[in-house]
C-alpha cells in the first residue's frame, strides 16, 4: 500500500504527462466509458462548510479512483487552507487499497488547471500570444502553470484580481516562469487578450461581450456551484463554440447555465471537450470564431491525476 | 494525521468499551441526531464486485466518518479475503483527514459482533446461560467474542455451521475463551439455546417457528441485502418484540422485509434498538417473551467504532 504526503505528490506530478492522462479521461467520459456515480455529500451547517466524495472508474482500468474533497470557507479565520481532502486509488481487481493520496486538494488544483490549459489549447487560435487570467487566488496560479506547460507558443501573460496586492504576489511569484504582469484595466486587458482564462469565485459577470474580438477564445472555471457567474450572457451566446466539460453538470451550475436558463442557449448549442479531442476536424473552424469552454470539474479528471501521480511514482521506484 | 494498520487497530480495541460507544451511537441514530447521507455504490460487473461508501456525523461531534467497503466474492479463489477498505476519521470543524484506519473491514466485523452482543444484552432472559451461534464464518466468530465480552453469565456456546469442518475450526480456535462446541442437530440446539445468533450467507430461512422456545431471544445479522433470510416468518410473526437498527433498511431488506412483505407484521411493530436503549422500561416485558432483534448494520455504528479506536490510542500515546 502506498501513502504519499502533498509534497511527494507535488514532486511527482509532470503537468504535460498528466495533461496526456487528462485527454483521455475526457475522452472517455465523453464515450460513456466512465462510471460516475452520483457525488456523495455531508454539510457542516455551524461552519457553513461540507464534504464532497466522487469516486468514478474507467471502463477496463484496474484501478478506481475516490476523492473526498472538504471546504471549509471559516478555515480562512483560523490561518488553514479552506479545502482539503484525500484520494484513494483502490483496486478494481480485488478490492484492495492499493494508495492514499493524501494531496490536500492539490490534485484538483492541478487537474482543474489542466483542464483550462487542454481547453485552451483545443480551442484557442493557433497563433494566440497573450493570455489574460481573471482571479488571483490559488487557482489562478495553476490556470497559469498548466498554460505555460501546454500552450508553448504563448508569449505574455496578464493578471487582473479584484484585490491588487495578491494578484501583484501571484505575479512576483510566477515571473521566474513566464513573461507576466498585472493588469490595471480590466476591459483594456480583455481587449488585448487572444485567451482569457476566468477563474474567480464571482457571482456576477466581469467580461463584457463588448469587450471582446472576435477570434478569442475564453476558458471559464470559476462557476463551479450555483449562483457563480463570471461571464456576459450576452458573450455566451454570441460564442462560436461553446465547449463543455459535462453537459448536465454545466447546464446544472456552470457559467452557460446562466444564458441557458434565460433561452439564449440550448443544449443542442454545447459539444463535450471529451468529443471535441474525439473528433477528426478542428474544434474551432476559423480564426474569427469566439470560443468558449466552461469547465464545472468532472471526476474522470481525478482518476487520471491519481493514475498519473502513481504511473510516476512507480517508475520513479523502478 | 494518524494511520493505523489492521493489526494495530485490533490491538487498541476493547470490546466492553466500544459497546459503550455503539450503545450511545443507536441511542444517537434513533434520535435522529446523526446525519447519514445515501450511501455511495459502485459496481463492477465484471467481478460481481462492489465497493460502498457509508459517511455520517453525530451531532455535535469534532469528527466524522466515512468507511469505505469493498466486496468482491472471487477472491475466495485467488486466496484473498473477500471484504477489505478502510476507514477516514475528518475533523468536522476544519475539514482535514484526522486518521486513516487501514482496517481491511475488521472494524465492521467487530462492530456488526458487537451491535449483536447490545441486542442480545438488551432483549434476552437475564438468567440466558445456553447461546446457539448459527454459522461459522468470519461473523459468527465475531458474535462468539462479543457475546462473551459482554453477557458474562452465559455459560455454554453452541456453534451450528453448514459445514461441519468449519465449524469445527471455529469451535477450536474459540475454545480457549468459552465453553464451546458444535452441534450435530440444529433443531435440537436450537429447542436449547436461550440466545440464537445467526450469522449466515442464507436465502433460505433456517430456523423455523415451532422449535423456539418461549422467552428465547434471537439476534440476526446474516440478512443485510435483499433477497437474504434466516428466520421463518411465522418465527418473525411470533416474536413479542421485534426490534431493529434501522426502520427504513430492515423493512427494506432485513430479516422483518420478508414477514412485512407478507403482510404478517407492519412497521408499527417494529422498535429500534436506539429507542430501546433510551427508554426507561425494560425492553423484554416477561420471561416468556419471544425476542427478535434484525440488525442490518449501521454507519453510526462505524462512526463509533472509528472514535472508540482513536480514543484508545491516544489514550495509549498519553
Amino acid at each position: 500500500m502506498i501513502s504519499l504526503s502533498r509534497s511527494e505528490i507535488e514532486a511527482l506530478i509532470d503537468l504535460p504527462q498528466a495533461a496526456i492522462r487528462i485527454e483521455e479521461a475526457y475522452r472517455a467520459a465523453s464515450l460513456g466509458h466512465v462510471n460516475l456515480p452520483p457525488v456523495g455529500h455531508i454539510t457542516f451547517p455551524q461552519h457553513n462548510a461540507d464534504c464532497h466524495i466522487k469516486y468514478g472508474h474507467i471502463t477496463g482500468k484496474p484501478t478506481f479512483v475516490i476523492k473526498i474533497a472538504t471546504g471549509f470557507p471559516n478555515n480562512r479565520d483560523k490561518g488553514l487552507q479552506t479545502g482539503n481532502g484525500l484520494v484513494l486509488v483502490m483496486s478494481a481487481e480485488n478490492g484492495q487499497v492499493e494508495a492514499v493520496l493524501h494531496d490536500e486538494m492539490v490534485l484538483t488544483d492541478i487537474r482543474t488547471g489542466l483542464g483550462g490549459a487542454i481547453a485552451s489549447r483545443l480551442l484557442a487560435r493557433k497563433d494566440s500570444k497573450r493570455v489574460l487570467i481573471v482571479g488571483s487566488g490559488q487557482q489562478a496560479r495553476r490556470q497559469i502553470e498548466a498554460h505555460v506547460a501546454l500552450l508553448t507558443n504563448t508569449a505574455a501573460f496578464e493578471v487582473w484580481g479584484r484585490n491588487a496586492e495578491q494578484a501583484d504576489k501571484l505575479v512576483a511569484r510566477l515571473a521566474p516562469v513566464c513573461d507576466i504582469a498585472r493588469a490595471i484595466d480590466l476591459e483594456k486587458a480583455v481587449r488585448q487578450a487572444d485567451i482569457i482564462v476566468t477563474a474567480t469565485g464571482s457571482t456576477v459577470p466581469l467580461i463584457m461581450s463588448d469587450w471582446v474580438n472576435e477570434g478569442t477564445h475564453i476558458t471559464a472555471v470559476g462557476a463551479d456551484a450555483p449562483g457563480k457567474q463570471e461571464l456576459d450572457i450576452a458573450l455566451v451566446r454570441r460564442a462560436d463554440v461553446l465547449a463543455v466539460d459535462l453537459f448536465a453538470q454545466c447546464l446544472d451550475h456552470g457559467e452557460v447555465s446562466h444564458a441557458a436558463k434565460e433561452g439564449l442557449i440550448a443544449a443542442q448549442d454545447l459539444q463535450e471537450i471529451g468529443g471535441l479531442l474525439s473528433a477528426s476536424t478542428q474544434a474551432r473552424a476559423n480564426a474569427m470564431q469566439i470560443t468558449i469552454a466552461d469547465l464545472t470539474g468532472i471526476a474522470a479528471q481525478d482518476i487520471a491525476m491519481a493514475n498519473s501521480v502513481l504511473t510516476a511514482w512507480s517508475d520513479k521506484a523502478t
